[in-house]
């Protein structure tokens, strides 16, 4: 009787839930976990947790742009004129003391603006001139070369929000009001489990019969991916009492994978283990292709996602629902993966009613449209396809397929974010 | 004599090198290093340095597609028909015997298709019936709902080149051959030092006159980034002996990034101190804004890049240099920040003779345009800019200027890879 028992219990959940429908179930149960303080060095691709102040102006005092002398404007006004060298600036230094009329200081870039001196000329407007004088060539207008103490930050202004992920920039803001300790949003506890019979373990002899557990290691580089180290529970039989002590140990985390369990007999078994050990499923049918068996319940604070035990369906809705969770567990704001638009070179047919995610790659024609192309056979048994996809290519729930040289929109998974030519805008 | 020994002694470095000129140098010494053997688990981000054979075919049998019967074709050209059911196959089981006449086996998706049958008919086109019988409904044509043998994966055959670029679904393929071990690029030791008598250590007490050290953190990050853990050397005062001990160490990695200098008093000793430490400039100058006082050397195999001291002007030439530099060490194909069309919210005036690159962030009108607006002021020294940033917009060397509603290229930053809304390409 497996095909019974494999319906959903309740009548709510055996009509699937749109992709939509299911992201926004899952947000409503994904928020941030606490803070914790982490050293600068650690920082990257972490989110902001407070807000950050300046602690000092920047610059801290008037400096010169440029390499040059610091003097008085009045002083040039009639140029060329000869002025005495008083004084030399280096970035670091405390000038002696405020120019005079005649006087000049030679500067350094980013060397303070001595007193008295309102602009800066430029080393290839001068000549040296005898005796530690200079000869300035141009007039040049006050306040030329120089930049304003604290034009660039001022002590006491808020410089990053909370909610900010921090890229290299980002590092360098905080590098920059000395902020050695960073408060950011906790990193998830992530669990990952493989359910079947016929897995093959990584690092188990091989066995022509079986079937290699491909989704443990997918599923850890696409975590591995958001900056999270997952642990690997491997792999449950189908079998209760090893499925159950799994479950357990998975629930212990803030988020627990499973995959597989797409074959009814192992259906039996995860959900109604998952049920006992108090884990309420929200949804259990998602109308997407692939990935249609995906399933999401909640345990307390702990997020459980069943995913289709085929390595592409498996991926694919980790990209839809696990990649937004993780986002919004460590405090990201943009949960989604980037989506261009690009022109098929290929039609594709689809049955309106699901959305289809078709595993591309992208070129880019002379216009610099981005073209899509099938990244080899498009069955959900073709990891291939799924390693040498730059995007999953969307053909949305209503379409009936889409035509040669119509345009979709294309989520980038991340090997596009490189490309092979130097670009500087110049076409070469 | 600053502004005198600030000229480069060789006539042909005193005129900068384009971009792309300098980008060619700088890759013609970039060889992929060695290789090395690590665990998959810590393969996502590296570069495979020799072909990947698939050990298996896959499916290693012809499996069923989906939850159901495998039948004789035959058997049920004549539908509505019975069959008695003689087997129950899951995922991972050896199917008992070959069907004969009249007999059918329940089979589960990813279960081995049994001698005999030809076909498989989904459970929603059965009905059961007593005495472990089954009625199926509907002929279905031979072969229906039948993955075969190898159809995805052919032993022996090459399922990964020597070169790419380990993503989720690449690890996903090296799992599914059971590559437990993987012969990647081996990755730089990169050093990082700043140089400045100004600089204020990240975690030495706040001096107003002085500069925080911006540079060691925003770059160490940037390293970060493409997966490599960089060594900081800290900050050297512009003194010869202090700043020879920092070279020599520095000089021992494969890459070292030396940020200051740009005031001449230190380039006078960075130049003559990398010149006594054997080290060859190639080049000394870039056409380029910010970041013109780029250069490059190198000792051996080490590859010595000198960075603006002024934080942005840093980061921009870490990615028009560095960023290449850093992924042809470790075996990338795709070298390059990937760059989208944007239109322009407001015109930007240029000096022809250098590329400028206009730090901006993007967002997408309602055709799907990219727009760009300066992500605050363009001073460079405006590190909160760089923080902001999703991209750097290139005015081409040639251009005087962009004008409102023009298009031009941007560099996305990384923090472009994600973005807020779901878009599953119906426009919601």
């Amino acid at each position: 009787m497996h095909e019974k028992t494999a319906k959903p219990s309740s009548t709510s959940l055996s009509a699937g839930l749109s992709v939509r429908e299911a992201q926004a179930c899952i947000l409503g149960k994904a928020t941030p976990l606490g803070t914790e303080d982490i050293s600068l060095e650690r920082a990257l691709g972490r989110v902001l947790a407070v807000d950050i102040r300046a602690n000092r102006d920047l610059p801290p005092c008037d400096i010169s742009a440029m390499d040059g002398y610091a003097v008085r404007a009045a002083d040039i006004a009639n140029a060329p004129v000869t002025l005495q060298i008083v004084d030399d600036i280096r970035a670091g230094d405390a000038p002696r003391a405020a120019l005079r009329r005649g006087q000049c200081a030679r500067i350094m870039t980013g060397a303070p603006v001595p007193g008295g001196a309102d602009t800066v000329v430029r080393v290839e407007d001068t000549r040296p001139s005898p005796d530690d004088a200079v000869e300035i060539l141009v007039p040049v207008p006050a306040a030329a070369d120089i930049r304003r103490r604290a034009e660039n930050m001022r002590q006491g202004e808020i410089v990053l929000r909370a909610g900010t992920s921090i890229g290299p920039g980002t590092v360098g803001v905080l590098a920059t009001v000395k902020q050695a300790t960073v408060t950011v949003y906790r990193q998830p506890c992530v669990a990952i489990l493989s359910s079947g019979n016929e897995l093959e373990a990584l690092r188990e002899p091989f066995d022509p019969a079986r079937i290699p557990d491909t989704n443990t290691y997918a599923l850890m580089a696409q975590v591995q991916a958001q900056g999270v180290e997952p642990e690997r529970l491997g792999i449950t039989r189908d079998d209760p009492a090893e499925l159950s002590g799994f479950l357990e140990r998975g629930l212990a985390n803030d988020l627990l994978l499973i995959s597989g369990g797409a074959s009814v007999g192992v259906h039996d078994h995860v959900r109604p283990t998952l049920a006992a050990l108090g884990v309420a499923m929200h949804f259990w049918r998602v109308e997407m292709r692939p990935g249609h068996p995906a399933a999401f319940g909640t345990l307390g604070h702990t997020l459980v996602f069943c995913l289709p035990g085929n390595p592409v369906s498996s991926m694919v809705c980790f990209e839809q629902f696990v990649l937004p969770a993780l986002r919004a567990l460590t405090g990201h704001q943009h949960l989604f993966r980037r989506t261009v638009p690009a022109r098929l070179t290929q039609s594709i047919k689809s049955r309106p009613g699901r959305v289809e995610f078709v595993r591309v790659t992208l070129t880019r024609n002379a216009s610099g449209i981005y073209e899509a192309v099938h990244a080899g056979s498009q069955s959900s048994g073709d990891i291939l396809g799924m390693a040498r996809a730059d995007g999953l290519l969307i053909v949305p729930s209503a379409s009936k397929g889409l035509a040669t040289g119509e345009t979709a929109r294309v989520q980038l998974l991340e090997t596009g974010a490189y490309q092979a030519e130097s670009d500087l805008g110049d076409g070469v």
